[in-house]
């Protein structure tokens, strides 16, 4: 594609050959002399002056380079469509395969993509366009709405509802037995798991990951959220809009996050907790109370970021403060020693 | 479901009226005038005066409340059995897919359900009433017994034992090789892992979770334990009878844990420690050398709960211990100036 | 085996009866009289003495027991050679199932083994002796080289690149979509992920592992290294050779590891970091910036470990720290107020 039509593309102003050949994209110290690549963080402008890319995405405000230059408000996101131009994904075609195993009661929308050792339970519904890769099991009386996406071996459990525009990375289980037992004598009963998993349009969840099917009522996924690999989010767990859930992350049963809710990588979250809208909690936390609306949160038990920072520039100085204590106990010692001798006169 | 015969069915005693019709069971919160709520948390009594559900699960001794009110010792074991009379799991009729691959050597049991793909290696040997979900795989020689419940995408590897009663959620993998590798000049060169999994009856596993085979002897999972999701177990590991792993627990190589042992999410127990009977570790711990029976711990590394606590407090008051040691400093040099000049007089 | 027979396949010195048959291989405390053990560890040589084995395995300078030994440079080696001489893994004969669903653009090497229900997409090419167990899915453009080993529901994701014997344990998820979006209004939208996982010779994966595809250009995964169960490895991080991930280890995005690097269970690292070679980071830490080469890190924020051991032996203390500090105060007081009593005469 030629620089000046993809600026037309974009929206973006040009500061180069409009006749430059691009072939590709790449990050900033990987791409060659017909690659674009961008600066979005400051931190990296000056790698742009070095790049070999033909081209660099940046603001419209970033000084001039030796590289052709795209001006654009958000030259990450122009980065990320101009990435959608140059590579197409592995293009599903529709069709059911030979193998699939479909109940005659399910019922699939138009243009499904079905793909090989698929199986699909009584009473399921899906939207349009559905792209069910290998291996995928849906479990009878699921749902789900237009574009739902699964990956190779993901699975979504009896009754569990999806709506549109909602991807499973590979080895997902959705709506899995969450776990609840009840203490009777010296061992412990399983507790019916009789809700479901809802899930709301356009979230994606990562490889690996489980979210549990509710005891009574629903674990709830709000829409737009992104999800990880590899977390676990318990039963009757409900998390709001556009929150993102790094990968690892553990949530405990009937937590509630609000929207724009952050919850770094690694963090686990106790039960019955509520997490207020845009709460951000830092990677590796382990998060024991509510958080307020906006906070954002470290270390384990939580504490306010600033107020993490504090104690953890003070942990570094314990060894010192130690000294210094065995010192002033010794130095008032002989202080206290003097004055005593003094006083009896 | 009338009221009064729920209360006969359940053995407690009814306050409220028998002839009330019950349609289903809910949360405190969730539950409306047709459904049954329960309170076995002091926390949640307050609660009770205020829903809108028909009847709730108290103890004995419980003050009256507008709602009906169902008396009986355990509430929450009798909510749970409530649970099963009103819901029922998907149920799956005895019969073999056609899809599903059976070598001729196996041997399955009576009234066995084997779903559609499922892979059932040679010398399998399967007890009455299995369930065996799509794409569950069984590798050569996989033993279980009675009852077992497979989900789909589950895994058992080569020769692994598994008692009565037996259940695995989706994506469990018992039995992969353990983490063995032993250093040869720059490199490492994998150990042999030709021990299995042995799991006693009653025992649940989470989804995704995974337990390796041992080294050599047994990895081992005691009867009534149970497993959350996303569960590492490392080789040869021993955990005792009716104890709880809490979701993404890492326990490492040939740690041996009693009976009665509760392990917080996201725990990590370093390897060959022993961990004593009804012992308990905080979530998030690091746990680094043994537990004494009935000990509680928390922190990484752990230490006693209460001096866990302890420290907590303390590490919040790090910032002003070390303004007021800096105070203490500037006081004692000006006593240590005034006495040392009165010193030569 | 006859012990002599041993000893010479071994290369050991042999002090015992070389007559002796031993029929297997077991830890030190589990052998029993006709089974073969070791002693490596210095820890554990007082349970040579107790044994009940034929035999055990130890370094040249060992002083004798009542038990026969194989006196041997490296006995944990050799007990790990031991083990291929008594125990075989199920062998997987040459052949294709019938189930298999194999495009007809791959190309697979000689001597494959191609389990029931296995998915082969298109422009799939395989070396020689590739053994894909039941379920296994090759999505389109997978490039593997000889002697791959896939356990059961391992899966490949598109055009991603394995080199000369590399093994993934069940559930592992290779290519996997990273996690990666930016921020538009109140959203957030996918930014495409076109780039692969590369992965060298010699390579093990662990069971439900995952390892996701570059943003663009490469994950990368270098030769010998061992990687455990359910890790997180995100989009363009890069791992040196012979390195070793333990379980439940996260590391974000564009982290840079060098060779030699081991990363103890459960920690996690931010990304865009770089951890340089034969750096080893204790279990559960976290770790938020570069690391030198040979450093050994230990807690969160993560510290040397030299530093950390000193902090730590100081957290214990720091109750006490507390009352001595108050303890001073009051002394001091006492003080001040006699030399100022004193002061005005």
């Amino acid at each position: 594609m030629k620089l000046g039509e993809l600026a037309k593309r974009l929206g973006a102003e040009l500061r180069g050959d409009a006749e430059l050949e691009v072939t590709g994209v790449k990050g900033i110290e990987e791409a060659g002399p017909t690659e674009i690549t961008f600066v979005a963080n400051p931190k990296y402008a000056g790698l742009a002056r070095t790049t070999k890319a033909a081209a660099v995405l940046v603001e419209p405000e970033f000084p001039e380079i030796k590289a052709a230059t795209l001006r654009i408000k958000n030259p990450y996101h122009a980065f990320s469509r101009t990435l959608g131009f140059f590579y197409q994904p592995p293009a599903y075609a529709p069709g059911i395969h030979a193998t699939a195993v479909i109940d005659p009661t399910a019922i699939i929308g138009e243009g499904a993509h079905i793909g090989a050792y698929v199986v699909i339970g009584p009473r399921v519904r899906l939207g349009d366009h559905a792209t069910l890769l290998p291996h995928v099991v849906l479990y009878p009386g699921v749902q789900a709405g237009s574009h739902f996406f699964a990956h190779a071996h993901a699975v979504v459990r009896e009754n569990c509802i999806l709506g549109d525009h909602v991807t499973l990375e590979n080895g997902a289980i959705i709506g899995a037995d969450g776990f609840g037992y009840v203490p009777v004598g010296d061992s412990v009963q399983k507790v019916p798991q009789v809700g479901i998993v809802e899930i709301e349009d356009d979230v994606e969840i990562g490889a690996n990951t489980t979210i549990d099917r509710a005891k009574t009522g629903v674990t709830s996924i709000g829409a737009r959220t992104k999800i990880d690999n590899l977390v676990q989010i318990a039963h009757n767990v409900v998390i709001g809009e556009y929150s993102i859930i790094v990968a690892q992350v553990g949530i405990s049963g009937s937590a509630q996050l609000g929207k724009g809710v952050i919850i770094g990588g690694q963090a686990g979250l106790v039960g019955h907790i509520r997490i207020g809208d845009h709460a951000m909690v830092a990677a590796g936390s382990g998060v024991t109370k509510d958080i307020a609306p906006g906070q954002v949160v470290a270390g384990t038990p939580h504490r306010p970021h600033r107020e993490w920072l504090k104690m953890e520039a003070c942990l570094s100085n314990l060894p010192e403060m130690r000294e210094t204590l065995a010192a002033l106990q010794r130095r008032l010692e002989a202080i206290e020693k003097k004055t005593e001798k003094k006083e009896p006169l």
